[in-house]
């Protein structure tokens, strides 16, 4: 049964405030500590929330006084404070991971032990020109220098170039505790939602993060252009560090991918993260729910962690006035299947998280598309901001994936082939990949392209050949995807012979074949496969056929009655 | 730029609640006018809202004095104070619609003007049971006896068996305005959210609904089993109601779906409703987004009210203890993909609405499969009540819609199909539909059949035929489906005739043929297309590849290294 529990919350920002929509509709009282008028105590009216810091000793222990768990949702917190009160109170995560996860330096040592991939790192003893000039000949440049504490979005870091960078950037972190990170060269930057419950370590799917001046500004759910295996391998990643430390609830957990695949994790967070808002229209179950249902030891079906379909989460941020970020969320109204989050957080600051709006689509390029003009509004936005002068970061829609893919044995099929090329291209706006590869000539190309047609998100081949036809039936030897045959007509026996080469395949390998050098059915064929499961195709094969009708009844037969069949056949 | 508009609520239960929800998000604040502690409050701290009843002419007046709008979450309000200061704000809907809707009865009079097909009713003046007797001659038994006022969640209504019923009747209903209504015999009960903005009425999909005790207990949307055709001319019928109203807002339209295909409105709800809680999950905006939108002047994109994914939505239902309804929410947290929703109405009476579940899934099979076991706890709780007699309404998960449809000229081609049609069902759990239609004999079946496998649900056809073989081609001339041709070998030509009467189709219409009498790689064929677009299939038909290939390499192959190729023969 219920037993109402009463949670309470470090943190009343924009976290703790969607934290609080999570409470609210499962009707669990979040008692917040933080200033009278934040953002999360303004949608939870009782009597339960404490008005002081989470950095304050008496608040936190005022707020453990009422309430069956503590959590929080922010790390810079007082973990002393958490200790102190552990004792009357659950602390989830623990006040041992939040510890050692604020400090950024202890959080890598710490992770270092369980054997997690990372940048190469060394602990600034003295902050001087000399160590960290010798820390530099040993790491290269550039390096980044980092403050180990108090840290997040860019804040507390530095880019040390060369060695001439190093005066300057002592002086940009002094009297703070450092460290020094090599450099990361990496092609993309990967998240995971991590959700750790009283017996199980669960992960949201990976995610692709966009940053700008150091500020998360886009996610992409699930990362683009990556494969199953990265996908699976970056989750199983962040799980292994997320289980590295002691407590429940939902963790953040950045990482790189680099040039050769390989990962390597970049930090973690001990709570709920931007990286993750777009679960909330996402998934079955928000990170706030989750985090909620970790802490609270409520069941979490994993399949709730899936995605529901592709979705994009874009961050509104501060712009040169008070009020210019809501210049992006009026035109997010006009965004089909556009969540607008707005934190209310009152005038905005330049580079400060006001909102976010997810954007959900069947397909991530529909999901690209639709939220462009969104991203330019945010870059304008952006443009007018005098703190800032590098230019915005590149996210314009990347082209759909072909879901057609072409093959032809020589290019001297091509000519049979062209009239359903342009048929797919231009009647049905279906851009196929079009190749040339041999079962005979290129045999191991041609198995390892069949192989990875699906996983490229190719949905049927077509395949043409001539004579002895292999090319489409060693396809389909070599995938699961539907293949349909072309057979071209050669210089002898009609074409009959690249007909029965390819249709009559041995039982377990199915090719779909079509008349003799009927590249036109083939195309329609493949047409109708994609418009079985989207329907703006199937409309079009509807209206091709209704063409045709109407090419045959209205004007061919028009004109026979009109003319006769005598002169009608003088005319053709 | 964000105007920060205050919008004022009558009333501050379930709906309100969660069209503060909306607001919250939007950072507008929503003044609500109830009791202190209603749901709708406890979610929105700010001291703008209104102590007090929406019945109350003072405390209406109070409300409107801090809002730019006014609108309500339930249709008994007082209309008169709504009349009143609708010189001061504005008040969405208008009084005139709602006072016209708040009567049943001249909400149906004032329907009926403008054509919209309702079940024949009759006013009673005398409320005698003369009068009624009189009226029940013209309308039949059964008949419904209706309150014209303060009706709702079956509460005034009264249904008369017979002449017998008549005193009783009169009884139950005693003091109160009062029509009766001829007794529709539907199919299924339909309803379609309507949102009217200042320049459109724009609807979300049909919906259908299962009634319980005179209450709402499940939403499936879409409506199941309900072609397009009758999902449009729902829309179309509940947007034509709507515009015969004032005002902006959302609306719920409530129809009947009759033996006959036709359609008949029950009645029209000036607000928010319950067959639209489905869309905060399952849509691009929810009904409460698109209420507040409407009533602001703010863009609805049309297509944000298309559904996302199927859904379904269960109300949590006051069962015989003050928290029995807490058992389901309970099992709830285990379904996948549920999101639950408590209202925070406090100690629950029998009957009462204290919150709801929506599940969605990929496809309503799915979504019925997997809600069905809390639906099975909810009738547990209602069987505990001791105020319901009657049995649960049933609402088992109907059979997902066959994707295969497979078809043969006649009875003799089904030998040939048998090996295909047991690969479908028993190596890859797809049922396929079985028909016998023949282009020749049967042509009008067969064209009808064909052209209506699309909206059925049927993603590729298979057909079978020997000698002049017109099936495959016929069906694929009628249809926009992928259909996969199988020559059955006949009893001359040895199936060549068939092969060439399958395979050599005319441009513009496609068959994809398969080998003399392979069935198996027609089945196979038809499994690569589902797979294309559902990975469980497509890692079935890998699987299938992978025995093969282990038969051939490891049962075979080693056998026939043992046994040495003589030996191995003499066995075979």
């Amino acid at each position: 049964m219920w037993n109402a529990p009463k949670v309470g919350i470090l943190g009343g920002g924009q976290l703790g405030r969607m934290l609080v929509e999570s409470a609210n509709r499962l009707n669990i009282q979040a008692n917040v500590l933080d200033a009278d008028n934040s953002p999360a105590k303004q949608i939870s009216f009782h009597d339960g929330h404490v008005t002081g810091s989470f950095k304050e000793r008496e608040a936190v222990r005022q707020l453990a006084k009422s309430c069956d768990v503590i959590t929080a949702e922010i790390e810079h917190v007082d973990t002393y404070a958490l200790e102190e009160v552990a004792s009357q109170v659950r602390v989830e995560p623990s006040w041992q991971a939040i510890r050692t996860i604020q400090n950024k330096f202890d959080q890598k040592e710490h992770l270092r032990k369980y054997g997690i991939p990372m940048a190469d790192h060394r602990e600034l003893v003295k902050n001087t020109p000399e160590e960290l000039a010798e820390i530099g000949e040993q790491l290269g440049f550039p390096m980044m220098l980092k403050s180990k504490t108090m840290a997040y979005d860019g804040r507390g870091n530095y880019r040390v170039n060369s060695k001439a960078d190093i005066p300057a950037a002592l002086e940009a972190l002094k009297d703070r505790p450092l460290y020094s990170e090599k450099w990361a060269y990496f092609k993309m930057e990967l998240a995971v939602m991590v959700i750790k419950t009283k017996d199980d370590v669960l992960s949201y799917p990976t995610v692709e993060t966009v940053q700008e001046d150091s500020v998360c500004k886009l996610v992409y759910a699930p990362a683009r252009n990556v494969s199953d295996t990265i996908n699976e391998k970056a989750q199983a990643l962040a799980r292994k560090a997320v289980s590295a430390f002691e407590g429940k609830g939902a963790f953040g957990v950045e990482m790189f991918l680099l040039e050769d695949d390989s990962l390597m994790l970049c930090e973690i967070a001990s709570r709920i993260h931007n990286s993750g808002h777009y679960t909330i229209e996402g998934c079955g179950l928000s990170q706030f729910d989750s985090h909620l249902r970790a802490i609270l030891d409520l069941p979490i079906p994993a399949k709730s962690l899936e995605i529901r379909q592709p979705s994009i989460m874009l961050n509104l941020i501060g712009g040169s006035t008070t009020d210019s970020h809501l210049q992006a969320a009026e035109h997010a109204l006009s965004i089909p299947n556009a969540s607008i989050h707005l934190y209310s957080k009152g005038a905005a600051k330049p580079g400060r998280k006001m909102g976010h709006v997810t954007v959900t689509a069947p397909t991530m390029h529909e999901a690209e598309t639709i939220i462009q003009p969104l991203v330019e509004v945010v870059d304008n936005i952006r443009a007018q901001r005098s703190d800032v002068k590098t230019p915005a970061a590149k996210s314009g829609p990347s082209p759909p994936p072909p879901q057609v893919a072409v093959i032809m044995g020589s290019d001297s099929d091509l000519k049979t082939l062209v009239p359903g090329l342009k048929l797919l291209r231009d009647y049905f706006g279906v851009e196929p990949a079009v190749e040339i590869t041999s079962a005979h000539r290129t045999p191991n190309y041609m198995a390892d392209y069949s192989a990875q047609a699906a996983s490229r998100g190719i949905k049927v081949i077509i395949a043409a050949a001539g004579g002895a036809a292999h090319l489409p039936g060693m396809a389909a030897a070599h995938t699961a995807l539907p293949v349909i045959g072309v057979p071209v007509k050669g210089s002898s026996l009609d074409g009959v012979d690249s007909l029965y080469s390819i249709v009559q395949m041995p039982r377990g390998v199915p090719v779909a074949t079509v008349g003799i050098n009927n590249s036109i059915n083939a195309a329609l064929l493949a047409a109708r496969v994609l418009g079985s499961f989207d329907p703006a195709i199937q409309r079009k094969v509807e209206a091709y056929a209704e063409d045709a009708r109407a090419e045959n009844m209205e004007k061919k037969g028009t004109k026979l009655r009109e003319l006769g069949w005598e002169k009608y056949f003088e005319q053709m």
